[in-house]
């Protein structure tokens, strides 16, 4: 069970009312009476409690589980031990995070102006935000219904967030515009200068960096992440990209809808990813290249080339990940057959 | 054209007073009277604006633009429209800078001392100084003429700041000398513990860095880049150089005039660069390495000893790029052969 | 010597007293009267300092110096000037450690409810907590005895610190217990939401984050570093474990006593690290994996499989050390081979 010190708990609910709410099987339809009090994983679920097996790897866990109830698909459904109903889904990862946002839903804002806020006059703040201690607004600053400013964190000149977006503590935004429903966590940073300058022995001279940050709707932005504005046309991240902590966004880039950015990933400045590219942990994306549709890029591995829709690379320089796959077995092969030789 | 929200343009400017600031031939002396009202890019640019051609990649849109007068280097210039005015340079980029500069200065800063600030007595803070909401101004701190702090940053007992220096909202400043007009992006750490502790079975026991972070002038560092202070001698950053975005920079390192380090390089502990190195995006140092004048590390790599002067290397570990791209050009050739015999 | 502007210096104390308290023999027992006043590298000690040589890449400025004593090896011992006393160690680096403490003690902490700091009234706040300037306190947070909560740093709502904890400026900590003597350096950032959601064409789908992370005694966490709360379980970080700088933890992760990360490495969620592991700089651990006690990941090297208790891994896929070193001079010799064929 979450601590209740940081989470609040809604519910109890009906395994009816679940279910409803899901697109699932039910294993014993006579048992949907059954009041679920809370979700947890296999080996901590109890008779009142909704767990779920979506990793493989924890299969083993499922016979022994005390779980009242279970998602998970088909084909994991005969190991579920009689005492548990199986919610047999094509999804259960999607359809465990509807129950558990059930459980668990973010908490209501409440609207306060803290007075240590500090706000430009000519900023227009709909009465429903939430601005927290020593947050920072500047002039003609905009913050649509419901959006939540967290401590300390300063939003710069001319700025606009939409409705219900939340922003954590010690975040700076400027020269940007965010669309509704997107979290971005603590310390992220927007809008700050694109690494643009002429080099030069006399010393390196500055390009105005005279773009914006365009953020879409419902999009995640992890904690200490950077995106620079753009030089000139703007720094662009499309509707439910989902970001994760410390990764690196250079000016002019474009994202389309959807992309998946994990922990510590880079994209150099004007690269262009489709819709749904998926980028591994600290994998690097060079500069002016496009990057298709669906494409994934393995963790750690280098790009210096355009990736065409749906291609799977890997390594660096990045090839096919099938390709690099063999590249390291016939290297070791090589090697064992040269020891044998000797 | 710039968005107003953000940006606050200069000019018109004759196209005969941008010529004289630069270092170009016109291809057309009749027509230096043009008034122009902006940069912009090939293909968004109009008749009054001034646009640009330095990455050959978009080379293409050169002979569509509307543009009126167009930055290029010779070999490009035969592509030009006649309606455009051709201003030849050996360097457009570096020209098209000072260009831009003319028309998006950075703003004047207007002194504050913004009520929220908290200083304490000792500080000497120039009158000309701007303090934004909620900065901390630690003892015996001295801030140059012009120094802008940004909102909720937090500058430590004895830092020194020189003139014209512009923080950023959210940096930390501690154990620090700081020069002339340096850019200090938000989020960047300077002057933070070095990882210095001898390990021990029995719990790693600190050693206490009590060394400083030095650094030059013209200095520009990125979001959220962390420079940790020396452990005796100190950390040292030279004049000119320009830090990206999550750049880690351990204790002891010393770094000439003009170097480069791209967004999440790593330089590791007391390893020394010379001037003008540049090291690409997530390119990694290891620690008491000696880097020499104008050597250039490709991103990604991994360097492992020492590099020298104008040397480039790339790879993990890290060889001459030559000899890393003959490496990769040699492996597939193997492989391809090994294929045919099958 | 240490800038008195940032560090207070202790002593002088006699080398008598210095050796009483760390473990070593000393070349010239009659000597033990000299009065130490400082410590300082080889090449800066004058006859009043106590030096040191660990890292014997600095062998050569040995016979150089001018220190008063040296901590050394037995093997290093023969080289010492006769000026120099020698203090012979099996670990001079720790002993240095523990001396260097003792002339550089960490400030004593002086208690201060800042007037700018927030404070909710429901939190708990020893009379011994120094509160920074602009910092925010949320309801039923716990603070013990001695701890420092720096300038404009945001601790949320129910989070518990032990005695004598240093946080560091502009902080984030939420849905967080941590535990005595820790250190937590500027910007970092802990219990932020775990990268947890359902990818879905339609949208990906938010997994409520609702674990904690949990943090031993005796940690230290580097700036802009990032450790996400656990999903359900919780993020564990064992007593004594020292964390880089832009060091990116996921959630669900395990971590035992004593580990070592260094900058910009990374561990993905649900992979549990046993005692004392050590990940090298730019090091990546895929999710779900199990790293067991003292195994080594060198720098850079990125992890996808498990690694047994003591083993030594590198490159990317991850191999033992041995046959990874091995791999890159095989292809290298191939090469050779392969040229002088032509």
């Amino acid at each position: 069970m979450a601590d209740k010190r940081f989470f609040d708990k809604a519910g109890p609910f009906s395994l009816k009312d679940i279910v409803a709410r899901i697109n699932c099987t039910v294993s014993d339809e006579t048992r949907l009476s059954l009041i679920v009090t809370d979700v947890a994983p296999l080996d901590s679920a109890g008779p009142a409690t909704l767990s779920f097996l979506f990793n493989r790897r924890y299969k083993a866990t499922l016979d022994q589980t005390k779980a009242g109830a279970v998602l998970l698909t088909q084909q994991d459904a005969p190991h579920l031990p009689e005492s548990a109903i199986g919610l047999i889904s094509n999804d259960p990862y999607y359809d465990f995070a509807k129950v558990s946002q059930l459980f668990y839903p973010e908490p209501v804002v409440e609207a306060q102006i803290h007075p240590t806020a500090h706000i430009e006059e000519t900023a227009q703040i709909d009465s429903s935000v939430r601005l927290e201690a020593g947050c920072s607004i500047g002039d003609h600053v905009v913050l649509g219904a419901g959006v939540v400013i967290g401590a300390n964190s300063v939003i710069e000149r001319g700025v606009t967030i939409g409705a219900n977006t939340r922003i954590g503590p010690n975040v700076y935004i400027g020269y940007a515009d965010i669309g509704e429903g997107c979290r971005i966590h603590s310390g992220a940073r927007i809008g700050t200068r694109g690494f643009g300058f002429a080099m030069s022995p006399k010393g390196h001279l500055d390009i105005p960096q005279t773009g914006r940050v365009q953020i879409g709707s419902f999009v995640e932005i992890g904690a200490n992440t950077a995106i620079d504005r753009g030089m000139g046309p703007d720094t662009i991240i499309g509707d439910g990209c989902k970001i994760d902590n410390l990764v690196q966004i250079g000016h002019n880039v474009v994202m389309g809808r959807g992309c998946v950015l994990a922990g510590q990933a880079g994209v150099a400045g004007s690269t262009k990813l489709g819709n749904f590219v998926a980028c591994g942990a600290q994998s690097g994306i060079a500069g002016h290249l496009t990057i298709g549709d669906g494409a994934q890029i393995a963790a750690k591995s280098g790009v210096i080339g355009d990736v065409g829709p749906g291609e799977k690379v890997g390594g660096y320089p990045a090839t096919s990940m099938r390709q690099w796959l063999k590249q390291h077995a016939f290297v070791a092969t090589l090697m064992r057959k040269g020891r044998n030789k000797e």
